[in-house]
């Protein structure tokens, strides 16, 4: 399983921006999938983290046309810088 | 490089949280060779990454008493549930 780890400092945020977030998202879990979505934003800071079964998934996902214009968006309106790491995930735990 | 991802329920946090916090991410960053640590909150969510060069980091850092201590008051008194995942950063990039 791999997981793409978005950091951003923000900008500001849109209507189009809330429009684009809960697209993406979708997209993401219903066309790509992917498994998990978690987003959270804390003052001008957001992190989101996508889970995905393979780097096939996510380079689909993240040159879909409506992803693209979001990146593009991003870079010009929404946030001030952003960084995305992807990551294979090799062990993992919880406490229930 | 190495990324813990920690995303836990909270139940409650105390003052002994607060203190436990940054005394562990001091630790990670001053003892174990941690290179970064970010921290969120969102409502009753949240999630820390931090970043390893090894995996040797990661266990030396996770078997400390301070540490050990910690994870056990987690399981106990603030977290309603918590996940740790353990995964190698194979590539970023970033716009700023």
């Amino acid at each position: 399983m791999f997981v793409v780890i978005f950091r951003a400092r923000v900008r500001q945020f849109d209507e189009e921006y809330s429009r684009a977030a809960a697209r993406l998202r979708e997209l993401a879990l219903t066309e790509f999938g992917c498994l998990e979505f978690q987003a959270m934003t804390e003052g001008r800071d957001e992190i989101a983290l996508s889970y995905w079964p393979s780097e096939e998934n996510i380079r689909a996902w993240k040159s879909h046309p409506e992803h693209l214009q979001a990146q593009q968006l991003g870079r010009e309106r929404w946030y001030e810088s952003y960084s995305v790491q992807v990551a294979e995930v090799g062990r993992q735990y919880r406490s229930q």
